[in-house]
């Protein structure tokens, strides 16, 4: 089931070492003008070779669309796209072949299909995120008419932490290191961070921070499909990701009932809350505040250095892999979490027209 | 979209003060004997009226089955059910109606639906989950046969935390005591923080952990819908739930990959880890580890105390519910958890078969 | 997968001697305002025992409404429901416990479950049409408000056609007689040939007609989902259908296109076509035309004379079914018909809110 | 929604003249041979200019795969696949820009989406078929293995018709002539038929008869999704198509009950029908005897002849389409009714392996 959502809907196939990533979106209304270089733009963000704290692969990482798009508008019908593999050195896989490197999915992919592709970690690689960001991307050219903004950014890296909330944070900088943090104090003592664990041939994990704004109240679902639990499913659904939290998370469970609730005050012809420990969700669906989430990134896997482990056939072996790859995910990941909340968003927003009457 | 789950899915339907709350449980497969006696039991556990530190509302929630069962066992037709609501103080609402009350869903159900059910929540009201209760157990049975556990208990209320790690518990015990915890020292201090907040007219949150063993190698999917992305999406469509992890979750983030990865060794005929910090799920699939899990709720947000808030006017009110209310919902939502994780798991294990040649 | 719809959607339950039969409609719009009366009404259509050629089962079938109902309007929340079943006879079954009456669907549930209901047909009883015709009935309310109008009858019974045009007869004459003909003078011969067949202890079948007025241009999909594949999916899915036409049906396959071809002229602020073959569907989409349709049904297969079958052990045996049953499903079957055509327009009115600006 | 099925899913793309036509084949097995000449080969029974009595477009229709295939093998994956454009014509049809052609998608795609690709149809051209052709013979392969064969010839072109029941026909030499009819001297009146059409500018329509072959007991659902609901759905879901009927379809309607039952017998460990008025489907699930329907097909919309109609200013004006089109559609439609039947199969097939313990 490689197909994310209900009305928005993005099916993605591909590869890490074969031809390419690429998707159909489907539910795109029509008449939306479909800006090239801003999809292009998020597909920046989330390339390799990037900046010295990211894999060196090389991949131009353009985006060919075949389909839906026609004058510069989506016409309603499904868009077919790709991005073609370029930088691939399969090569660097050939004596992984039949070992299951730990904390990879090489050992659950055989036990479920039976077979597995093991170049490049296959569809299990994070290269598969190309699809969700040229989706998101359309998502969030539908969601700017709207008003709806999202914005995410590194706020953890191993135990280097930014406290401020995002509140205090000028989004707008995020872009401006490689870290992807919007404190530049902060954002330098992350490379560091990252450019140690480099060195050492190891990798370190974090948070990513994300924000929407915009969403007028009345989006989202009261039972199941909570806008919240939509999101959540969303993120959990990015490479290795362990945990998601919104609104006040898991340090709210330490607070009492009274410190907890926002209390409601009128507010021109609507209504607003003092606090937001909510995090703009109500009951599942949006109050009208902001939404802001937390997302939790394991150190990656794939470690430059010697590691013990068993091959297929369950003999005891060493591996230290070559290849190319990031010692943190954050900084590439944060164009991903933006573009899943987009398709989130999207969805929910083209499901708000249901209701109106 | 009140259903959930692709094969095995429940619809559910039912408000807090209507005449009850049920559902269809639709792709159970035929031939599973139906344990009457042992559905009663979860929801014996979920019921209000269980113990001093829930809310007094007395309510029997038997569940009366309408179809899909023959001589005992489930036919492979949909199965029908209700528990029919009895102790219902709607009028105690009546001063509640035209106000939002502070964090609940008052004010988003009136933005989305343009109307809403004010007696005592309608349909975002927690007894709702009553459905999901009766369908989880189903699912369980179907789980136990091929056997696969599910197990949550309480771990943390307010700033009381229980700081073993579940390997270290005996999951056995959990029931021994009201508050749901398998620590009797841990759970005899949990008790006095539910009772201290209940005293205090205030609410107290806290966390819940899910472990689930005997999965085999092989049950979820790798990209959108992992087993771990389904599992949060389930948590997170529970009420007053903030957050959700699995694994190593957010204390994960501070460790090294050289730390964070599970060593593969040889087990028998198969291949186990040394750690479990994949807390049995690796690139969306089951290892065939333990599953484990936390989940955050937030403190109710339902005071027996006075609060200032809006009414649908925007005047300022001043509100102080009666009602009959849980202090804490901590100790009812750990067979809700359960449940949720058994509509998942249920689901992941039809599903696995269609991999099977 | 006992759901139909994609946005309003009925999941239904239920055997036909079991407790009752019932359903959850989800995706109903908020404020609706549900005519109990109508409803009722739909039911009375499709009830045993409403005349002389049908079945002479007594069943009040009253439904009764479980939740999303408040005030008399629909809340946007599940409406749960479901009619008791009250006059079984489900000892009329005991003798035909093991054996695969012909043309029933005995032997095919068993190959399917491994187990059967044998009492009644169980799931695959008419019966289980009950809960779409409540669910239809609600489709209808939803679309009166948008000036859509469903109507069916019956136009062939056996040899007896009827063989005026649906625009050459006055529809609200349908219910004026027992077989729901609008044709007095064919009624009259249709109602000798269904007695006749009830004298024979056979049975007999024949074809309805639908129409369905005040559909605006632009409802439905291009390609998988065209609004007359999903009416026929609708159709095909009711007991006893064998074929589904719409337009010009299988007689259209021998006009040449020019003869085919319906041709647009200006009608004041829009268009209109001339004739219309295309059955007010064009590339899957309405444009405003009336949509018409033809759905056969063969002859009910129960029949109350002796025949040849074999049991579960594959013995040769011989049946002669007492029970109470059709001659002919056509005059019950006209309310279904409307209502299967209701549920796919209501969904697709729904979805043509998505592509609204 | 550009999405087929629920486990075996096909999601489409592209436009007539558009970069090409492609789509993900989603839900497909691992380790199925992915014969490329055979899937070619396919392509090449639904290609233009394959004859003189089709279009004479010049396609190569070569499929290209980018993804889910590796060493010869489907992976468990999805398989991203395209046909690239190569021979377009768009000029042909600026003229036709702002005019609503006759019985085309035209003015409904403007009512819906409120624009559209004017070339060649956009996205309701029948070469969108493709897609389907490329995943009904990855459907056919997997079918293959546990069977099961589709076969559909042309039994009807405007007033010819073949007679002969399938049964004493040779399928295999179906093939053997450009019209796709087994019995070559009606083949011959259907090509001379064709001919006549094109001479006179205008179009001819008819029927395709479908056999399927080595499906056991067991396989569709009970009640909205019968098997033959879910093949009805499909057939009426391509171009043209405007009447489906199985088994002994609308000519049934005019027999008794008697004469319509399918008296069961003992064969061997099973049981068998004398006759197979059922078409191989009771209650909605396949009782193992062949599978047989009937799809009618409207003449060609595209005349090369003038019509009147109007254009988007609803001014009236005259066309005469020049392009290159099809004066019948039935000997293309060959492959894409078996493509839609293999589709609809193997997604049965994989659900049936859902019920077995």
């Amino acid at each position: 089931m490689n197909t994310f959502g209900r009305i928005f809907r993005l099916t993605s196939f591909g590869e890490s070492h074969g031809k390419g990533i690429g998707g159909v979106i489907d539910g795109c209304p029509a008449g939306i003008a479909i800006d090239h270089d801003f999809i292009q733009q998020e597909l920046a963000r989330r390339k390799p070779g990037q900046s010295k704290i990211t894999t060196q692969r090389q991949e131009p990482d353009q985006v060919e669309f075949f389909s839906g798009i026609f004058e510069g508008k989506s016409q309603g019908t499904p868009i077919g796209f790709a991005v073609w593999n370029k930088d691939q050195h399969s090569n660097d896989y050939n004596d992984l072949k039949s070992v299951f490197r730990p904390s990879h999915a090489d050992y659950t992919y055989l036990q479920k299909y039976g077979t597995r592709d093991h170049r490049g970690g296959g569809r299990s690689s994070a290269r598969e995120t190309i699809a969700r960001v040229v989706a998101g991307a359309v998502g969030k050219l539908i969601l700017r008419e709207v008003g709806v903004k999202i914005q995410a950014y590194v706020s953890q890296v191993g135990e280097v932490e930014l406290d401020k909330p995002y509140q205090e944070l000028d989004l707008s900088a995020t872009e401006n290191n490689i870290v992807r943090c919007p404190d530049q104090e902060t954002a330098d003592r992350m490379i560091a961070r990252i450019e140690a664990a480099g060195r050492n041939h190891d990798t370190v994990g974090g948070v990513i921070t994300g924000v929407i704004t915009g969403v007028p109240a009345g989006w989202g679902e009261p039972v199941f499909n909570k806008l919240h639990a939509s999101l959540g499913f969303a993120m959990l659904g990015i490479n290795a990701v362990k945990g998601f939290e919104y609104g006040s998370g898991f340090a709210g469970t330490r607070l009492s009932g009274s410190e907890h609730n926002d209390i409601f005050v009128p507010d021109g012809s609507g209504v607003r809350t003092v606090t937001n420990h909510s995090g703009g969700i109500q009951g599942g669906i949006s109050n009208g505040e902001d939404i802001y989430f937390r997302v939790a990134f394991k150190p990656i896997a794939t470690l430059l250095k010697e590691q013990q482990t068993v091959d297929q056939d369950r003999n005891i072996v060493s591996i230290n892999p070559k290849g190319r790859h990031d010692p943190c995910v954050l900084p590439r990941a944060v164009p991903i979490v933006e573009a899943m909340a987009a398709l989130v968003l999207t969805d929910f927003y083209l499901m708000s027209k249901l209701y109106s009457r």
